[in-house]
C-alpha cells in the first residue's frame, strides 16, 4: 500500500497544543484512513506542557481527488497550506443558494485572508457559507436562505483557517468544566455543581445563559425550579416549542400539564382537553402577556418571563396543536429569531429536548459552552456527535435535577 | 366513602361489545376513580360472543363540578346520556379560536344531533372543534387556527356521541390485525407479515397507503426498499421532513448518507458537507423534480417519487439546514397540505420518525391502521399512548425490516 | 366462525369485583380470541360499587385441546369450574422434579381443595409446583429443584382456584397507590411522596421493607441516601451482588465507585483497579463484617448494614470479580436464602437493576408492593409485564430520586 | 499550577505507532489531568506512516502518590520505565486472595521480566493477578479465586509492560474490521458484510468463533440461523445462560417461545408454563443430550449442538427458573468452564445478551474481535467501554441481522 506512488502533494503546517488535544493524532489518521501519505519535515514537541508544538509536512496522494478530500478533512482540525494566499470568492448568480463550491463553515473560530490580512469571521456557525462584504475588508457566515444576488461568497478552502478548540479543559488540573463521556451512572451531585459553576462563572462574565426546554420540564413537575431561575436572573432567553408554554400555562390555569395533575399525579382525561382550552384560552386574549396583564396567568415559567421581561423564542412544529400565539410557524423566521439572540451568550442549558436542543446546537459557536439533560441517552449522545468539546452530556431526570441545581445555585446566589 | 351523599345524578346508556372490548369496565372505574358512585338500572350481557350488551345506569356526584367531569371522561367510551337533545352550538367570535366551551374532538367517528337526526361528523381528526353549516344540516372537524368568523361550533357535549372502536381484532380469531404490547423480543417474521397482509388489503380496498418516514431510513440504508415499493405501487403519498429527503437525494448523488458512505460504512467527514451541497444544488435547480428533469437526480426515494408521481410533503422543522425548495417551511401551511391527503387513506406506514410519526397521528381518524416501527420502543410506545386499537407497534430496525417487508409483499405482488 | 360445531363445553363461575377490575372483560376476551364461545347462564353485576357481581357461563370450544387451552388461560383470572372436586396429586418419581402434568403455579393468592375444604396454599411463589403434605391437610409451593422422590404433588387444575387481585387500588379515590403507565414523563415529586407513603405504611403494620439494589445507586452518589434509610430502619433486608456491595466499599476505601471520583467525578484511571483492591481486601479479612469490626470499613451501605444488624444477601453472578466473601456463588442457594427472608415483608423497593429485580419479582407473593426506579425504561417495563397490580414503576434517576425520597420521608421519620 | 514544584520524576519511554494510535496523546493528558508535567528529552515522529515513533520523558510530580498515580495511569498506554528491572513477586500468604500490592492485569499482550528476560504472560485476562512459577521462568494470569497458598504473585508494576493494541485497523485502508462509534444509524448491510468477512476470516485461520446468545434471539424467531451457523461449522462455543436453553427447546417442543407463538406471534396464556414445562421435561430425562438421544428434542439452537458436538456452557443466574440439568448454577465454576474453550478462539459474536456478553468480555483477551448485536444501545456502549479497539457494536435487531448474516456468509460457504 505505502509503496504504491503518490505524486499529487500539499505542504501544510499546524501549531498549538496539537499533540494532547488530538489534532496532530487525528490528521495522521486521516491521512493514513483515506490512502495518503505523509512526510513529516519538522516537528517540535513542546518540551513542557506549556509550550506549543509545531509540525510541517507534506501530504501525499494518489490522484488529485484523494489530495482534495484529504485537505478538506484535516483543514478543519486546523492543518493549513503553508503557503497562504488570500481567499477566493464567486459572485452568488441567485438569492438563496451559494454558488457551486462554496466554502462550508465549522462552528470553529474562523478566519479568512483578504487582502494579504487575516480577518476574524463574524457570526461564525456551522453549515454556512461565508460572505465577504463589497469593501473586501470584512467576513460573516451567512446561511443559504439568507444568500442576496450578487453577494461575494467564499469558494474553496484557499485563504481560510480554522481554530479547533484546544481542549483547554484538558490543560492542567484547572478543570473549569468536564468533558466526560454520556453515561447515566456518574455521581449527579458533582454534575449539578459543575453545571452550576459554569452558569455562575457565565452570569460574573457578563455573558447571557440561554435555556432550551423541552415539555417534560413541566410534566416532571420542573417548571416551578426553572421559574425560580428566571426570577433569579440566572436565564437570560429561553428557546422552546408550543408545548413547553402550553404545558406551562395549563399548569397555571388547570395544575395539570397534559392532563396529569401535578398535585397527585393521575391523569384527568378530560384534562386531556386542558391543553387545547390553554391553547384557545390565550389565542383568545391575543398572547401570553395580555393573559400576564390581564391577571388570567399569574404563575410559571411564561408568567415570569413576562414579569422580569426576559425574552423567549417559541418555535413551531408540524405535531402543534394550537398554536399559541407568540409561536412562530415558520421555521426559517424562528432560525432568524434564535440567531438574533444568541450574541452575548456564553452558556446553554438543554433540558428534556431533542427536536430544539439539536436546533439550537446546530446555531451555536464552539466557544458556548453546552449542557445537556435528557432522561434518554440517545438525545444526549446525539447532541455530543455534534461538538463533543463544548457540550457536557448529562443522562438524568429534568425535574430532580433541576430542583438540585436549584439548591447547589441558591448556595451562593440567593441574598 | 361510598356513604356520602352524592346528589347529581344523570342518566347514562351504552351498548355494543362493551364488556369484552372494555368499555364498561373503563367507564365504571373511571365514576369510582372520580369519586362518584353508581346504580345500574338495567344491564344486558349479550349471551353468546356475537350478541351486543346493553346498559343503562346512574351516573351520581357530590357536586356538579365532578358530575360534569366524569360525564366528560365517560363520553369517549360511549357512554352518552339517555335523553338526548340537539347538540349546542356558539357562534365564533373572533377569528382563529373557539367560543369558550367548545366541544373538543377525538378522533373516533362521531355524531352531533342536528333537528333531532344524528349527522355523521366529516374530517374526524382529534383536538378539533366542530363546525355546523350555515344550514345547520352537516358537521366537520375545523382546526383551531380554521375558524372564521362567525362559524357556528358546537359546544359542551349535548348532542353529541362518539364511537370508539370496539377493538373488532378481539373479536373471535379472524385476527385481521394483531395489537400486541410493545416489545422488541416479539418474532420479527411475524410482524413483517401482518404488516405485509395490512398493505394487501388495504390495497385491495382501493384504499391509499400513507408513508411516513425518517432519516435513519436512509442512513441504515433503506432507501432502495422504500423505493422499490414507490415503484410497485405500495405507497401512495409521502410524508416526511428535510432530512430524509435531503439524505435521500445526497446518496444519489454522492453515495454517502450524512456523509457515511453506503458502501463501506464509514465515515467521509468531508461528506460531512454532503448534506449541505446537496440542498444547495437542488436550490440552484429549483427543485428537486427539475433535478429529475435535467438528470442530474436518477435513483432514490424521491426521484421514484416524481417518476411515479407518488405525491409527498416535506415539512419543515426548526432544526433544518437550508431547506430544500420543497419543504414547506411554516407548519400550519404543512398541516393543511398533509390533511388534504388523508381522505381515502386506509393504512400509514411510519418509520424511524418520532416528529413525523407524531405529528401524522394526530391527523389520522381512528380507522386508518397504522404500522409504527422505529428501534427506540420511547417512540413506538409515544405513538402508541395516543391510539392504542389503530397502532401496531414494532420495536425493530429499519433497514433490516424494511427489506423483509419487500420480500414478504414480493410474494405476491411481484408479477 | 361462530356458527361451527362446539360440543365440548365446561360451566365456570366467577365473582367479585369482576368487571371494574377487568377479570370478566379478559376472560371473555381469552375465550373469544381462542376460537371458543360462551354462554351466560347467569349475571349479576353489582348494582353500586360496593357490591360484588357473579357471573355463570359455559365455555364451548371445538375441540378437547382448545377447550383445556381456554381453561388453562382464564383459571388465573379466577374463573373456576362449577363443580369443585378436590384436587389431584400424583407422586415424585424423581427428586428434582415434577411429575408430568404438575399444576404450575402463578404469585396470586391460591386454595386447594383437600378432603373437600379449600386449604390456603402457603408459600406462594410464581411458576412452581404445589406440595401436599403427607397427611393431605396443607399445601405450600415447591420449587423444581426442591421437590423430594415421594413428595405428592398436585397435578391438573382441577381443585385449585386462583383468587387474582381486583386493583383494589382502583376502588374508589382512597388511592393508597397508583397504578401508573411506566412513563418519564410524570411529576416526580408525587412518585417520590407515593413510594415515601406505602413504605410508612408497610412499617406501620410491622411489616418489612425489602430494598434490591443495583451497582448504579452507588455510582451516581446515592450510597449515603441508602445508608441513611438503613440507620432510620427503613429497610430490613438487601438483596443485591458483588457489584453493589464491592462498589459501596470501594468508596469507603477509595472515595471512588468503579475508579469514578464521587468528589470531582472523574475517573482515575489507577481507580478502574480500586473495585478488585477492594474485594482483595475484604477477602483478606474474611469478611465485610470482619472489616468493620477491624474498623477498616467505617461507612456506606454494607457498612450501616452490619452495624444495624440488617441482613443483606449478595447472589453472585457470571460477571462477577472476585467475588467478596459474602457473595454467594451458586444460584440456586442464592435463591433459597431469598426465600427465607421474603415472609413478612410488605413493600420491595428496587433500585437500578434489571437483574436482580426480576429474580426477585419471581419470587414474591402479589401482595407485597413494589416500587421499581431505573433511568431505562426497558428495565421498569419488564418487571410490570410480570406483576402489574403489585409494581409501581417509576422512570427516573437513582441519585437525585434517592435523595428526594429520604428528604420526603424525613418529614415523618426523623424524630 | 505549572510553576509549582515538582521534584518526583521518572523517566519513562514509548514507541510504536504511538501519535496516530493515540497512545502518546493519551499518556500527556493522563500526566496533565493529575496534575503532573513532564519534559520531553526525546521524540521521534515517524517520517512516513510505516516508520514508528519513539519518546523519552520525564514525569514529573508534586508528591510520590501523585507520581504513583501517574504512573499508573500511563503503564496500560505502554509507558514503560526506561530502567527495567525483574518484576517483584509475593508469596500467597492466603489461598483465593492476592498479596496487598498485587499487579492487576488488562487483556492487553503483557510481559513480565524474569532473570533479565522478558517474558510472555500466559492466559491473558483483564482483572487478575499474574503467578510466576516456581522455577521462575514462566507467568500467567490467575484470577483471585484461583490463588493458592504459596504462588508467587507479581506486586507493582517493575518489571512489567504492557502492549495496547496500535489500532492497526487504522493504519492505511485496509480495513479490515471497522472501528466505529455505536449508532442505531449506519447502513447495516455494511456491518454484516464485516461481521461475515471477519468469520470468515477468522475459520480461515484455523481460529474458533464463540457465540454468546441471549433469550431475545429465540424470542424474534432466531433460532434457526443460529442453528444453521452451527451446522455450517460457523459457531464452535456457544456460551449462554437457562432462558436461551429453555426458550430454545420450548421452541422445539410447543412452537412458542416464553408462550409467544413464532408462527402467529401471539401470547398463548396457558404457554406462560410452556417453559416451566419443558424444563421440567428436561430434567426427567437427565439432560439435553439425552433428550435428543430419545428423539424428544428434533430442532433448535441446542439440538444441533448435541448432533454437531458444539460445546456449550450453559451459565445460571439468580433469576433462572428450574434451571435446565447442563446449567452451571456456581458462576464459579461457569466462569471457569468458558475460560476452558477460549484459547483458540478468534472472534466472538454477542447478540442480544447484557449480562453474558459483559461475562465474556470480561475473559478475552484483547486480541480476540468482538462483534456486540443488541437493539439496546446501552449494551452496545457498556460493552464498548471496556474495550473499544476490540470491539465492534451494532444496535440492530437479533432475528432480522442474523438473517443477514446467514445469507451473506452463504454466498461463499454454501456448497
Amino acid at each position: 500500500m505505502s509503496t504504491e506512488l503518490k505524486p499529487f502533494v500539499e505542504h501544510v503546517e499546524m501549531q498549538g497544543h496539537i499533540v494532547d488535544s488530538l489534532l496532530l493524532p487525528k490528521v495522521l489518521d486521516a491521512i493514513l484512513s483515506r490512502g495518503g501519505g505523509y512526510h513529516i519535515h519538522e516537528f517540535v514537541l513542546g518540551e513542557k506542557q506549556d509550550n506549543p508544538s509545531r509540525v510541517r509536512m507534506e501530504v501525499q496522494a494518489a490522484t488529485s481527488a484523494q489530495l482534495e478530500a484529504i485537505l478538506a478533512e484535516i483543514h478543519p482540525h486546523g492543518a493549513i497550506p503553508t503557503d497562504s494566499k488570500d481567499c477566493v470568492t464567486a459572485v452568488a448568480d441567485i438569492a438563496g443558494a451559494y454558488p457551486d463550491g462554496f466554502y462550508c463553515s465549522t462552528n470553529f473560530r474562523t478566519q479568512v485572508r483578504l487582502h494579504g490580512e487575516w480577518v476574524e469571521v463574524e457570526d461564525q456557525e456551522m453549515d454556512c457559507g461565508i460572505a465577504i462584504d463589497s469593501e473586501g475588508t470584512s467576513a460573516r457566515c451567512v446561511a443559504m436562505t439568507g444568500v442576496t444576488l450578487g453577494d461575494r461568497i467564499v469558494v474553496g478552502r484557499r485563504g481560510t483557517r480554522v481554530f479547533p478548540p484546544e481542549s483547554e479543559s484538558r490543560r492542567g488540573n484547572l478543570f473549569e468544566f468536564m468533558a466526560s463521556p454520556v453515561s447515566s451512572e456518574r455521581p449527579k451531585a458533582v454534575s449539578v455543581r459543575e453545571v452550576a459553576a459554569a452558569m455562575k462563572r457565565c452570569r460574573a462574565n457578563g455573558e447571557k445563559i440561554i435555556a432550551v426546554l423541552g415539555p417534560a420540564v413541566v410534566h416532571t413537575g420542573g417548571a416551578e425550579h426553572v421559574a425560580h431561575l428566571v426570577r433569579q436572573g440566572l436565564i437570560q432567553v429561553i428557546f422552546a416549542g408550543n408545548a413547553l408554554a402550553t404545558h406551562d400555562i395549563e399548569q397555571a390555569l388547570y395544575g395539570t400539564s397534559l392532563g396529569v395533575s401535578l398535585d397527585h399525579g393521575l391523569p384527568t382525561e378530560e384534562g386531556h382537553e386542558h391543553h387545547l382550552r390553554t391553547i384557545n384560552t390565550i389565542r383568545r386574549e391575543g398572547s401570553i402577556a395580555a393573559a400576564v396583564q390581564k391577571g388570567l396567568l399569574t404563575s410559571g415559567i411564561m408568567y415570569e418571563c413576562v414579569r422580569k421581561q426576559v425574552p423567549y423564542v417559541l418555535c413551531g412544529s408540524i405535531r402543534d396543536d394550537g398554536p399559541l400565539p407568540e409561536v412562530i410557524t415558520d421555521v426559517l423566521t424562528a432560525q432568524t429569531e434564535m440567531r438574533a439572540h444568541i450574541p452575548g451568550s456564553g452558556f446553554c442549558l438543554m433540558v428534556a429536548t431533542t427536536l430544539h436542543s439539536i436546533a439550537v446546537g446546530n446555531l451555536l459557536p464552539a466557544w458556548v459552552k453546552v449542557a445537556c439533560i435528557d432522561i434518554n441517552p440517545a438525545t444526549v449522545t446525539k447532541l455530543m456527535d455534534r461538538g463533543s468539546t463544548q457540550t457536557v452530556g448529562i443522562v438524568s431526570d429534568a425535574e430532580p435535577f433541576l430542583r438540585m441545581l436549584v439548591a447547589e445555585l441558591g448556595k451562593v446566589v440567593a441574598e
